[in-house]
């Protein structure tokens, strides 16, 4: 039977001694296993230069462990203590404007800054070689939250400086830049690489491979910052798990890359800020689910991010309540604190750790909810996870396997488009996520693949949507599929080096190989290409096609293809609206065998080791019957009220 | 019988001496008796350093004077001439942002400034000795219109070392700061004043309570400098007033320290200019008062204000025709320069002064109207004005005595709430206005008090929105009233340090001393928590209460409490909607036996010395006998036309 | 027969030398002429300092030459090398906000600075000399698109140094810049020109003749900057006209200052950007054009631009399908590139080049279309160019004459409203639009002159709006019209020293000489003024008259005078909504004897040379007849298809 279990966030730190006794006692009692700690404390492990004070951590950690609670331990370089500023300036970030950004809060600390790793390397050490084999140590968090705050692009001289080196590795020559950057359309031409300068001080856009290339420059410089604390952590830790705690809609690094350096990777999920902040939603859909959270986007993130560690992958942070950083801050609806909860071990994970055990009464967060209110009574998601630490006690809940549907995701493709959208709404992420909600309303379970490494061979149905540059290998992958691959719109457009492909995009294997795009427009938001005979349009980008009569599949009403398909591959020229997708989605599911449903907006379906896990994220109850979904119950029944979760058997 | 008078602001150095003594003899035939002069002339006043040239001055007061007009002599500080910024040019403020602002407008200056502040007491002393026993001097104006231009936060090199000391000053040692500011939060714990920044330079918000004593500062900066000029006026000049003119919403200082150090308060008031950049009421309420201005705001701020000085206030500003500076600037409807002036009377004006006298032609303010033309001829507002003078020469007209219901008012609330919102529309000075709103449909007469340190007993009914933190005085105060104290929303939430008190907010006194707000919730626009059985909704902000269930008075269709009460005290806990607002305070004010009416949104009342003063800001006629509104008329009638006043005894 | 020819923009430095033989041949086939080469090659022709490298610019002229083609040698001024940049990095050009514009993309330059200039001089002086004679080139272009990127305005030390010395040449003595500037009004006043800053550092706004004068400043720095390189291409380059490309509603430089210095002027016209980036219209129509452009917006370019360099003018880059760097961006309805074409003919173009030949893959403007996709197959664009080219060459098409309508046109009044809008929708540019809007619907053909030189004597109707100050010699040419002036509003409202005129606004002429304005408003957009008797209202802007009652034509519903008049002048006291500008100009048009249409949105005529130009930018076919367009047809028919050009004689 898998590890599921619950964990917290607790800062020792915070509280008087005197509590973490009771403390610990009350989280075994809930029936908390983990508890993460450590992670900003830095000013309070060496208050001075090499003044080590770990006594207290160890209390702390001994006092947990008594509890029979296990320790994550984090490295607390997210929050460089004010001295170490002092003692090296220009460790500080600047800003797109080029602004110095400061101390006062915390990420005040530049990626490609060379003193400050080693100042990382020799705190990280100092804590690994002190509680690394600690029996209460069952693992370590890096940092925290990379990259949040906008911290992923720094335009410092340390950036510049390790920008510049990174280009003459990459280039050797500054003619071969200047070739694949495309400088001679401007002048922009550079006899060397000191004379680079970073992307931000140009009148208009710079050369899109310039941006490109610091892009992929900046998301190096944060994987191999952590992978510095990672191997050191590894030497000094055996057998413990490396995991770092990514944050949603974080798209300024690879993950991918960085996940290849952890045990586990872990995110921060935050349903209520996610919506009201960055969900592509309407107003009314919006209110309707403030208390609720998007029906997809928890989802989404959870198969995402256990991609980028093998499978292995845990929730860091699980929103227990009201929070306080979002536009708007609603309360949950009683049982969504649940709801996360088990949707997440429906995904797979195998701790979900809320933050925080206890609200904080002071600082810049003391608006956002613990399991505890200050006053340290109950908070009511405490409840909650209570509830949920007995009923995973009593389940075997076996990890999910692989999904049918595979989306092949690519984070450089995020940068692309965002140096080069084209059209105004034209947003990587948001075009995943409308596949994504397509796939959730037939019911269908979906895995995530690195497009620049993945083997998408066993799915029956793979997308391909928005690629920036086909990775050699997939290519030949998708062509060889026994399913159907659905590419488009956009993917294949550009070579590595940000370059239309000589013979035209999107180069597809035969029997697509002589499909052009031939050219492209974005859409103004009250201009749709409508299908011809069938629901739906394209909004927001739309492609022409050179294609054979016999490949086309589809056409617009104005008479051009709008999908074109032979053989195991399928190619969209434009971006579907929510009808298009659903219809598009559901006639390749059927195509290759896949059973759909149509599940109303709350009501959403996780299917994983032979059990199928329902969430009712709508304000009515729901009877599942009707829906389609029948079975034996292992949780809950029939009547799915607002909030509920049920798993089925089959 | 109180002073009663019309003012005008002169600039005799922008028009050929040869029309100053035809310009006062207009100004005393329109019935003017005060000539605000001079708070802008630095540069004429001393062109080089220390060549003074008041000669042009004195000829100036005594063409006046010789006109029967008193002067009102401003210091000229808000406007350095360009000879001193270049001797100090550190003496210039700087943005959030970190760039300097410089010379070529006004207000280029530094509150924290030593060298500036030594400045304005070598200029003002020079003055005060020269004019300050002037028998056509009768009073003074401090500096003009402090913080206006967003200048009340400098974040220069001057006001970090001024704010460090004055950290230094409060908290002995930086342990106490650490321990007061959390800063143990994020690792922000200093070890020395010295190493502390403003809190303008962190990559994400800074700690709140960071910036609340940042807040504290900056007021107290801005306080101090006042005092120095009017502590040198009071001594060179006897028995003359200094006075101040505050813009109006301006919350960047606490006006009630600075009102300490004044004889008489005064507010710069453009009804149309408010209500187009700042009012928040819908666009059809917009466009039917466009040329009315908001019905409210300006007596708000006349209560306001008056509170500011011991009851001694002015207008020193009032505008009398189409302004410059609003995003649209139409012209007022006939007969509101009267009605303006009429109501600031009727709220316990001594002087209405208006701005200016002759629309200037040239420079920044050339599209400003006066009373007169550029031309010299009449403007429309002089005839009103003129109107005016006539009218308050025949009336008796006792100031306002004590209203029925106060209001308490913070500075450093607008302050906490600006720093930690939680929501994005939750602003105090709105919910501020929004109380007063109710109270002004329901006919009732407001004071405001300072939180910190009024004396509410003598208040049939009283009301607390808002306060950030209570002051020890109050809570007891507030359960020894006679009447009623409505307290809440967010009312005593935090403690002086920016921190959720331990046993939880609201900490009311007894027999509400175990209510506890146990968490709280920001709404977005289309979120509201309707009430059960009674009109209306929470909007913006919503709590949940832990409070005995006979202390619930009301409760929302979710079955949460939303008013709670016991004895004197009430506590909402929520931001009414308007229909809520309104019924809560007419059953309050019935509770307490105050009579209501219910008001049209453009008929407004105010009560003081026995007279009833009606305004119909409003488009059409009103019979103001079917409003409740009877009585012998000293002015007007029973059909009130738009822009009319009327005066009844009783 | 005059010249009417085709062109294209190419970059041989781009391709392959191999491929430029086989470009030329296809561009000559195609009907092409004139080829536009070199602006932006200064990296390639001078890598390093003094290397200069003309001999492949020699090869491809020559290529092009033998192919028939005539050379437009741009100079390269626009795309300062890295090298040169490095060399004096303070020839970069500041923002607004302080910050310095860098490399890496183009225009990264600031016109004040000298040693930048010498350097222009120096490779301009190169090239000259080593093409000036070539017979293949025909013309020249100076630089690239001035101003375009907010370039117009850098805030540097060379522009600080400039302006003060401008200014001490202007104004001779501090006390006549103060007297000028009203710097008396904050104390702004200056003891020596070393004082004076930019406009750019004030805390609020600064005084608006110091902002006008520095917008004076700047535009003859560009002014200056241009006529350096003509005056060097004039001596060496005898016989070719100097051209300048100026980009669409570019207000920040004179253009008729500039162009009294080139030869022929041209424009690049990009239809659909403009209508969706700046074009005030609605939601609906932008959407029902998004694939046509504004229907007005390309005619008034047109006639503007004709305008500034004695009626010789071209299209130097015609949009020939999707473009890059709008919000947004369609393809063009098939045929707009045709029609498009032919409407610049219809108004005197004598060439229109299209940008640009082939499609380029890489760097900032691969997404823009060329009349080539990148593989070298031709775009949809390209047929189109080839049956305008067709066309042409069998149509004998004379030169447009004088219009019957006349706009004058003034860049100060840009920037004057600019600077002082006193309303926030008040926009120069939008109000001459939106005449020109009216007087395209009625049928009428117009010419733009310039309001500080033209003489508007020959034309039957001639529309002032919003001219800033008055040109000496206008006010008497206006009066002694032969036809009708319509003035207004706000013109004349300020002497050149940005006051207001000492007997107030307007100073018409007789027999108006008594009018005045003696307030004005601006309206916010809720609020209207509606006409007594007649359709429509003013919205945004509208003024108050003291006017003889004989002279007024017409009041608004409030009984305000709106329109006055007396012998050839007309003064419109307020901005007219589109019912109200149709039925004025309908009216004033039909004193004058001239006929009138009443145009569908999408139906446009011009006429000229005795041919009556049709185009219909709409969607449906239009039937001429049906809307008084009859005659014998050169070109098209009686039913015009969407996209469809006809050509009727008389």
């Amino acid at each position: 039977m898998p590890v599921r279990a619950l964990g917290v966030c607790y800062y020792p730190e915070h509280w008087p001694e005197e509590m973490w006794a009771e403390d610990a006692r009350r989280m075994a009692e809930t029936g908390i296993g983990f508890v993460r700690i450590g992670e900003f404390a830095w000013s309070r492990l060496e208050p001075r230069r090499g003044a080590y004070t770990f006594d207290w951590l160890e209390r702390a950690i001994e006092t947990l462990g008594r509890a029979g609670l296990k320790v994550v331990l984090g490295t607390p370089t997210a929050t460089p203590p004010k001295w170490l500023v002092d003692e090296m300036p220009d460790m500080l970030p600047v800003g797109e404007d080029g602004r110095v950004r400061g101390f006062g809060s915390r990420r005040h600390y530049d990626f490609s800054h060379e003193g400050y790793r080693a100042e990382c390397a020799r705190i990280v050490e100092a804590l690994a070689r002190r509680f690394g084999e600690h029996p209460s140590v069952a693992a370590w968090q890096t940092d925290n939250e990379y990259a949040c705050h906008l911290t992923a692009l720094s335009y410092s001289e340390a950036a510049l400086k390790g920008f510049r080196d990174w280009l003459g590795r990459k280039y050797q020559s500054p003619d071969a830049l200047n070739r694949a950057w495309g400088n001679v359309f401007w002048s922009m031409e550079y006899a060397s690489f000191e004379e680079i300068e970073l992307p931000n001080v140009a009148l208009t856009e710079p050369a899109p491979a310039h941006v490109m290339d610091f892009r992929r420059y900046s998301s190096e410089a944060i994987v191999s910052f952590n992978r510095l604390q990672a191997d050191i952590i590894h030497r000094f830790s055996p057998e413990r798990d490396v995991i770092h705690n990514f944050m949603g809609r974080t798209l300024s690094f690879d993950h991918f890359d960085l996940g290849a350096d952890l045990d586990v990777s872990s995110w921060d999920s935050y349903p209520l800020g996610f919506l009201d902040q960055w969900a592509h939603r309407e107003p009314g859909f919006k209110a309707a689910f403030a208390r609720a959270g998007d029906p997809d986007l928890q989802a989404l993130h959870h198969d995402l991010y256990r991609a980028t560690s093998n499978g292995r992958w845990w929730i860091m942070e699980q929103q227990p309540g009201p929070v306080n950083w979002a536009p708007h801050n609603p309360v949950p609806r009683d049982g969504m604190v649940r709801l996360w909860t088990w949707e997440a071990f429906a995904h797979g994970a195998e701790v979900v750790s809320y933050f925080r055990w206890r609200q904080a009464p002071f600082a810049q967060e003391q608006m956002h909810a613990g399991l505890l209110r200050p006053d340290s009574q109950p908070a009511p998601g405490h409840a909650e996870a209570a509830a949920v630490a007995r009923e995973i006690a009593g389940l075997d809940l076996p990890m999910p396997g692989r999904a049918d549907v595979a989306i092949l995701f690519d984070y450089p493709s995020a940068w692309a488009w965002t140096t080069q959208p084209q059209g105004k709404e034209f947003d990587y992420f948001r075009l995943v996520v409308e596949c994504y909600n397509a796939l959730r309303r037939l019911g269908l379970s979906v895995d995530f693949l690195d497009a620049k490494s993945a083997d998408p061979s066993p799915y029956r149905l793979v997308l391909a949507p928005g690629l920036f540059a086909w990775p050699e290998h997939l290519r030949a992958a998708l062509a060889g599929l026994g399913g159907i691959a659905l590419v488009g719109p956009r993917s294949g457009s550009r070579t590595p080096d940000f370059a239309i492909p000589a013979a035209l995009p999107p180069e597809l294997p035969a029997p697509l190989d002589a499909l052009k795009v031939t050219r492209v427009e974005t859409l103004p938001p009250n201009l749709t290409v409508p299908m011809d005979g069938r629901p739906g349009a394209f909004r927001i980008w739309r492609e022409m096609l050179e294609v054979e009569d016999a490949h086309v599949l589809l056409r617009s009403r104005d008479g051009e293809p709008t999908l074109a398909g032979a053989g195991s591959l399928r190619y969209l020229a434009g971006w579907p609206d929510e009808a298009l997708a659903f219809d598009l989605l559901k006639s390749l599911a059927e195509e290759v065998g896949l059973a759909t449903l149509d599940l109303p907006p709350g009501l959403r379906l996780r299917r994983a080791g032979g059990l199928a896990y329902v969430f009712n994220y709508g304000g009515e109850t729901v009877r599942l019957s009707e829906h389609g979904l029948t079975g034996r119950f292992r949780l809950g029944g029939d009547d799915l009220a607002p909030s509920g979760v049920a798993i089925l058997e089959g």
